[in-house]
């Protein structure tokens, strides 16, 4: 079974979004588990100190490397990677997800305070990997943001495989527009060709529209698309660009 | 107060890990609030469906508009952005952050299944963020991190201000390497320049780390960096680069 386990000072933060939905019924369907940590239990003295000031002097206060080592020692890791949720790590993407999945679960640890002190990422060979180019308060916001991309990817979780192919960033592109019900609503239609019936047209119109919508709104993969070699369908003699 | 106002199928995640730390007590010191609407309340017949088929057929199901908009025009804006949270936005960032919390708080729209109609987003002028390269479950994980982002900016929520100018993206840089007690341990080091009480030496090791982490890690941000016009400081003769 895919096992999470994470490393926290705020355990009582989970499974929070992890227990909707989807995931939950996936992990009552034992095809995943979760499990918390509580960094506190590693803690040093008679108040289970985790942190202490910052070598050097400055704000805030530091994760001490003996505690952290010894919450990720207490671990059966077991082959899985060890991660360090950290926004000085390299950014999280759904490449990383589809490699994460296709692993046997994930160990993750989760940063509070100005962060954790350098040597026990050295030591312990910790991964940083980023959410995004922001700063949260802790790393819990992260592991479940990266929990729930990795997990919604197993075999069987989500309830139908197709939508998996078929979203933003599987193709290189961003997902194209929907519609549904009501055919006319505040006096906005429905595109003709997707009530056509015509699917060759509606395929087309798809994808244009992730094409268009990436192109506009991120030129950046927009560019990384156009460089990669697709299959090229045969020409039907309707489609000029 | 700042207010975050979040449309949800699963108002019960909430408030989750924004229920923990600097979040709670800031918002236990009435510094911002949290609230949820839950979109089913908005939806139509006896079972209350706020989805249907995609036009055009396919995977999954699509949020309908006119459910979207009764819960959206449910909300007293009050100048508030609307937000909905969706990997096809612009990405979410710490500037992201900055500008949103100089506001007057926040409401965001969470997706689930395969999105939400067209139209709505059109009609109601929303303005799509996605957190990241990646694809969620649903969006309220994404509203949890881009609130914890946001207040934790608020004036009174971070115990430490100065603690918020020293970290990642402030700079233009990935943060410097932290240390903290014990001195020695598992065979390793704190650097002797953190320990040398000469406050000019670490600003300038701490400057160095973050260069040469955002170097390695991040050669985009570096670029940026490196591009950007700063104050130079008066040549002292002990810098060579």
């Amino acid at each position: 079974m895919f096992t999470t386990t994470i490393i926290t000072l705020v355990p009582e933060a989970f499974p929070g979004p992890l227990g909707a939905s989807i995931l939950q019924r996936g992990r009552e369907n034992g095809l995943w588990d979760l499990e918390t940590v509580n960094l506190r239990g590693f803690g040093v003295g008679k108040h289970r100190n985790v942190d202490d000031t910052p070598a050097g002097g400055g704000a805030g206060m530091v994760i001490r490397p003996d505690v952290a080592a010894a919450a990720i020692d207490s671990i059966d890791r077991g082959g899985r990677p060890l991660v360090y949720l950290s926004p000085r790590g390299k950014p999280f993407n759904q490449q990383k997800a589809r490699d994460w999945a296709a692993g046997p679960g994930l160990v993750l640890f989760c940063g509070r305070f100005e962060g954790l002190d350098e040597r026990v990422i050295e030591a312990r060979g910790m991964e940083e990997v980023s959410l995004g180019d922001f700063v949260l308060a802790g790393g819990e916001v992260a592991a479940m943001a990266m929990v729930e991309a990795v997990v919604r990817l197993l075999p069987g979780v989500a309830g139908n495989e197709a939508s998996l192919t078929d979203e933003s960033f599987e193709q290189g592109l961003l997902e194209h527009a929907h519609y549904t019900v009501p055919r006319e609503w505040d006096g906005r239609s429905t595109p003709d060709v997707l009530l056509s019936g015509d699917h060759r047209r509606i395929e087309e119109w798809r994808r244009n529209s992730a094409k268009t919508l990436t192109k506009q709104r991120r030129p950046d993969l927009y560019a990384a698309y156009s460089e990669t070699p697709k299959f090229q369908p045969p020409e039907t003699g309707d489609e000029h660009d």
